[in-house]
């Protein structure tokens, strides 16, 4: 008798919307011409682009202006660090947590080899920044500041506007990752104070390949792809123009229902929490923080993370080890590394599991992920004490 | 009474393939999950990336490891000039054609900005790299070299075979744009003898935003893209799933169908130069050289450009002057003045109109715009020379 799967992923990535969907399959045809060709045909396709900048804008409560489109929220990181440290100084620091995603680390890491200052902060057990830390950290040589909204893997959300005002004060540009943020947080850029801010579609509903980046004006850029010089120079390259479509389409779903969203799916986390954390040995990362409502992140002390995952699959249930990456390696995440002190690192075999709510996440999946977890948990410890 | 319009911009963008669309559909939902996930959600967008990559490999004939999925041709291009001028040296020289793509263009002036030293090179009067030009070009601080496999603005065929084969020889790294002959010549990269060769998924009725980098095993390769290390550390980000369906399914269609393609639109193509070619004081772009079957450019003396092509979208015909580019700038055409010696680039007042022919495109098209356009450009004379 086969049951029907439980996705508990959505922070991996969430299936496209039937609305986005819908609204998306006219610019594969006949409105999805090339949006800088002069002819009616291209005009068509320049302006469901100019209607969907508009519409994102307003979500972010800035100009459609600032709103660069391009390929998805790894484009828009690397844009936002590599495009404005490029444009601010051949040389110079950057300053960035050290729980950022990859698509920040990684672009850090190469400004580096290219002659850049870096400094990855350190973050306190629930995954926050200190903001006197952080403002210590801004010395005359930083140009770029680099803090996430809320963290992929824990859920944890960092004190931006405060951190965006500090570094405004220095004269710092801020980079903010709402990669994970968005559909659960507030966008506002000015609320924010932040200078550049990236989005990926598919974390909520809209298309893959689709991303976009708030850069404030003013704020120098470098584009980082280089050809037509479309997005006003800022990001060359043909616009898909389905797939900004479908992600201006997937945003204004995403912030018309988010307050409900917040308040089901924080409910739902609670209800998976109260089971998965009467676990012996069980610790919920980041849960002394605030924290995006959708994400719990538990860590699980003796256990170890591929069997566990392999067995919860079989039983029908998608979870994951953390952020999926690139070789769906089950290294120790750097993130949960950050959250404990050496000795602990060193000493504690532990599995973490990330469970990620969706908008259609029900109760009863939660009921039955809260039922099989300690059961799996409670074989794997059975059979690694029985004698071989 | 309205009538049909007439879409003779292919070479700026193809609509999709109704084929492509219905083989995206499964992989915006229930198959499109994170290829990098371990769950049976992800290992069957995983799947659906593997067979892609095989069907792709399989047109190219070379080895799926081969194939780099991106973002499109733009990114292509760029991660080719960029990512392999970087792998291989810190500094050296590039040597291109004067009418490369923009987005290979601007890739090297980049590079240009970091230190490296660049050369472009002259075409014939029908847009032709010279070989032995070519091959004296190639200096030992050459590192890279890259010419296109057919002109996107007057279709003509560049002799790439000869040139990866002296590159070769100098052990200078080949890039080839190949995105606007795809669908139209081979792209057999064994017998191309190119190391890297660029792909766009919208040219050849695939979606926007989709493209491929094939990269010869053991052509140095950095990423430009910088994150999870998807693409086995080539080109980070979430894999757009629909989208890489979309562009394999595409490229198969267009590939299978590719003799008859080349057959039924030069056959039009003739017939629409019959016509247009037969206007005073017009001219063939290229007509001298091997050329794509869908492209023909047309110069017209003493014709200004804007009014003609406004004409043209008013009569329903949708033409460009060259390549879609970012602002719709009518500016000269780097590729046409490069085909002009100096005294004919000052003196001629000229417009030139790419017409570029689909796979529905019809006979009875063809001879209404052959009809329609040298009725406008006597009409544009005759108001010129009339008195004002």
């Amino acid at each position: 008798m086969s049951q029907a799967r439980i996705y508990l992923d959505h922070a991996a990535t969430t299936p496209m919307r039937d609305e986005v969907a819908e609204a998306m399959r006219p610019y594969f045809f006949e409105n999805g011409y090339n949006a800088s060709s002069l002819h009616a045909e291209g005009r068509r396709a320049r302006a469901a682009i100019d209607d969907a900048r508009a519409r994102v804008a307003a979500v972010l409560r800035c100009k459609p202006s600032e709103i660069v489109f391009c390929s998805g929220g790894t484009e828009a990181d690397n844009l936002a660090v590599i495009g404005s440290a490029r444009a601010r100084g051949p040389r110079g620091r950057i300053v960035a947590s050290a729980i950022e995603h990859h698509a920040v680390l990684r672009a850090v890491e190469s400004l580096r080899a290219e002659g850049y200052g870096a400094q990855f902060l350190p973050v306190d057990e629930s995954g926050v920044v200190d903001a006197e830390r952080f403002g210590a950290a801004l010395d005359a040589q930083t140009l770029l500041a680099a803090v996430m909204y809320a963290n992929n893997e824990i859920g944890t959300i960092e004190p931006v506007a405060e951190l965006a005002g500090i570094a405004r004060e220095r004269g710092v540009i801020f980079a903010c990752d709402a990669v994970q943020a968005a559909g659960a947080l507030p966008l506002d850029v000015g609320m924010l104070g932040v200078d550049l801010l990236a989005l990926s579609g598919h974390k909520f509903g809209g298309p893959k390949g689709a991303g976009a980046l708030f850069v404030r004006e003013g704020t120098p850029i470098a584009a980082t792809l280089h050809g037509g010089g479309q997005e006003r120079g800022r990001r060359s390259g043909t616009e898909d123009v389905a797939g900004i479509v479908g992600f201006a389409v997937a945003l204004e779903l995403a912030e018309s229902e988010r307050a409900a969203y917040v308040r089901r799916t924080a409910g739902l986390r609670d209800r998976l929490e109260a089971t998965l954390l009467a676990i012996p040995g069980a610790k919920g990362n980041g849960k002394a923080a605030a924290r995006l409502p959708n994400i719990s992140s538990v860590s699980l002390s003796g256990i170890a993370v591929e069997p566990l995952l392999i067995a919860l699959d079989l039983e029908g249930i998608a979870v994951s080890a953390g952020s999926a990456c690139a070789t769906g390696s089950l290294e120790p995440s750097h993130v949960i590394a950050a959250l404990r002190d050496r000795s602990e690192r060193r000493d504690r075999r532990e599995a973490t599991l990330r469970f990620s709510l969706g908008r259609k996440t029900t109760e009863a999946e939660i009921d039955r992920v809260g039922a099989v977890v300690p059961i799996l948990v409670a074989r794997q410890r059975e059979s690694a004490a029985a004698p071989v």
